[in-house]
């Protein structure tokens, strides 16, 4: 450890971090991939297989809800941090989708913490009689958890009944222990849940010994590879308004999706923390049930959400959709300290007359000071536009900021200036290349 | 919100934070205590009441568990972050028994964030009963919580069905509906388990506006503050080695003890850090079960327990006791980056003949590159120390570093060149005045 302490206090390299502004499918993915090129390790530091990033390369698309998108590249390395949580069985089927697409090299490249707590399926069964007996109740809704035990997960862990890859990797009767304590504490809180707790040990003794050339510990792993110089990245899941503490709760996921996951999902410091990079879609959208001020419920509202296809990836729910929200973003810059910004899905504003941008939240005539924390604070609220004239034509072709439209220029200029933060990317369409770069912002 | 997030982008203001490096009562209260002097805004971050700080002022020695040691100095406000749980009644009580010493002017300097959530008696009995239950089973121990219900009320936070002080304040109908759903819950997986929910209801509706005028946005309240250039402290609570994911699991406290939780329970970004404080007893301490590596069982451990007084402040429990732990502090080095240090309770030390360092890690003969992450992996650690000749005089009295016998002072320039960081502060006893300040470490 001496040398990698010794070394650790001495360099000065810091990881690069992308993170959701909004409430998620902001098009995280395809920033992390267009920075991964540089990159030799990208992280996961919190959320588990409840993401969705899709990155598209030539006629490929990749499908990645755990594994961080670095694993693509060849010659990058990728870590599931400790924050993370992670449904074994899950992992391998995504893996092997992926390899049936063409990923390779992923046996010397995947790395996975051993302070990770694992997923298992009666988390994901409790998850959704969580979500059922939330319907069944007066004056409560769902959450619209995507039902992959994310939430009990970090329950037990909480709890400090969870169970980390650590145990499974150390001594198996320990982990089956573990196991069955756990295992009998849902039973007794969920009577109708069903374990075949023998069956489901014998199937963790197979997936121990599978995941097993993976495992690390995760925090000398990192900062040795930080003390060598190597070039780390953060891609963030979820999003900050879906943050456990900052986000609309309780429709919130159960993990800090700000950028304090980032140190206690990897065991960096904050002085580590460098380049902070914002996704904003260039429009709001929000997947499931709570708040959303800006949201359009008419015509336009439809449009985006058939023109953006806001369908979720795995549910094919439809995605609530409105127009951008600058309170929003300012609350979520606050917590998150955004050093520049990505505005994606431009394009799908092409065909509008008119673009609003929601710049203040009115309550009894008076501006809010705060963005509201609790979901009652929201009531009463409305949404104070200023209406931006639309470019009319499409920019999907674009490469150069100088070649968009005055207005969709104005447009990104607008955000820049009620923000205080440069945009540095414009996303106008879905492949690697349909993102502009404004390497001077 | 809009001059505010223009401000915010534009001002370099950091706070300073206080961290236990180790297992906890490293004498943080202290260190916060001298630095407060000099603070506008004295924040916590996380955990809740199980935290204990005594600090001594003149013949008074005020006993913090959730406020925030700041609250003794006039003039310096007091925030309890959004990462913080609540115990209402648990709060005013100790508020009224420092009232009770002589605090006065708290009214208008004590904040709350709206974002806490809730700690209730239930949550409570159901850390007790968790306890109990674990040790009531094979091959399992007790964890040794404190019984105040921290675990608890996180977990119910992960579930979502955790109740925050925004719901309370915001529409009582559904804070009732609320507190409700979560009462039964527990009484479904906790038969045993009574709750008088009307009469529990009714209660809080007092609480509710005993606590109002104390209430605030927390994310909003301590930017602006930051703007304004106010010098801010958070003082952690608990310790790194206590942390949720970093610390010895399950053997832990149920937050992030280390530098992420300042982040994720205070809404600030990474970039608003500033220096970090690590705060070390001069030998090492653990409370309850869990791996101690240095721990000394026979006469020397009696030692420092009875000289360094090392019995739990409200339940009595007598501290293990040990050697200053090297790898340890290493490895909470990396995850909280400390700029610099303050070494506690040296004077502790002044009757020893030798001073052990534990420097190693050592397995089947070779040093260990990482700390161990689980419980087994300590199984057959042995640890390398080095010895150092004690200086076999009080040091009580020595307010000047170069002061301090030669052996002293080799013990101090020891740590600092095994772990690469300056020790700014070396106590010589519980007074305020008993810290030697090293003004350019
Ligand atoms: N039209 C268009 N689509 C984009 C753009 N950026 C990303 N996308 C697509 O938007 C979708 C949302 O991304 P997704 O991966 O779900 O979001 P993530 O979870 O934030 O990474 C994906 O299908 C992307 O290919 C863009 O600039 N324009
Ligand atoms: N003898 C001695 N006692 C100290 C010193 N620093 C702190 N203490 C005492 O050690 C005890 C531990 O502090 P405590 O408040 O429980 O720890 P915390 O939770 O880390 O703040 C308190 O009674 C302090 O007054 C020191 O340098 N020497």
């Amino acid at each position: 450890m001496s040398p990698n302490g010794t070394l650790q206090a001495a360099h000065t390299n810091k990881v690069s971090v992308v993170l959701g502004a909004q409430w998620g499918d902001e098009g995280k993915g395809k920033l992390v991939d267009l920075l991964t090129e540089n990159m030799q390790v990208v992280c996961r530091c919190q959320g588990g297989n409840n993401a969705g990033h899709t990155v598209i390369v030539g006629d490929k698309a990749y499908d990645f809800h755990i594994l961080p998108c670095g694993i693509i590249w060849e010659g990058c390395e990728s870590l599931i941090g400790n924050g993370v949580v992670i449904h074994l069985p899950g992992f391998f089927e995504e893996l092997e989708k992926n390899i049936a697409k063409g990923l390779s090299g992923w046996e010397t490249r995947l790395k996975i913490s051993d302070r990770t707590h694992l997923v298992f399926d009666f988390h994901q069964h409790v998850d959704g009689m969580q979500e059922s007996q939330r319907e069944g109740l007066a004056n409560t809704t769902k959450l619209g958890t995507t039902k992959r035990g994310i939430g009990p997960t970090y329950a037990s862990k909480m709890n400090r009944t969870g169970v980390r890859l650590a145990d499974l990797m150390d001594n198996f009767d320990d982990f089956s222990n573990k196991f069955s304590i756990l295992a009998d504490n849902y039973q007794v809180s969920f009577p109708g849940l069903k374990i075949d707790k023998a069956a489901e040990i014998e199937r963790y003794k197979g997936l121990a010994e599978k995941i097993r050339p993976m495992v690390v510990e995760s925090v000398s792993y990192l900062h040795t590879r930080l003390a060598e110089g190597k070039k780390v990245l953060v891609e963030g899941a979820n999003a900050a308004m879906l943050d456990i503490d900052f986000g609309t709760y309780p429709y919130v996921t159960s993990s800090n999706c700000s950028i304090g996951g980032v140190c206690t999902g990897l065991g960096i410091p904050p002085k580590m923390v460098g380049d902070v990079y914002g996704v904003v879609k260039a429009y709001t959208t929000r997947v499931g049930d709570g708040p959303f001020p800006t949201e359009l419920t008419e015509e336009i509202g439809a449009f985006l959400q058939k023109e953006g296809r806001e369908f979720g990836v795995t549910t094919g729910r439809p995605r609530r959709c409105g127009w951008l929200d600058i309170p929003l973003l300012r609350f979520t810059s606050q917590v998150n300290g955004y050093t520049a910004l990505a505005l994606t899905k431009t394009d799908i504003l092409d065909k509008l007359d008119e673009i609003k941008i929601g710049v203040n939240y009115v309550k009894n005539g008076k501006a809010l000071d705060h963005y509201p924390s609790g979901i009652f604070q929201f009531e009463g609220v409305e949404v104070e536009y200023i209406t931006m004239p639309g470019w009319k034509t499409s920019i999907a072709a674009v490469r150069k900021f100088e070649d968009l439209p005055q207005n969709a220029q104005k447009y990104v200029h607008k955000i820049e200036e009620l923000l205080g933060i440069p945009m540095r990317w414009v996303g106008v369409g879905p492949e690697r290349e349909s993102m502009i770069l404004r390497p001077d912002a």
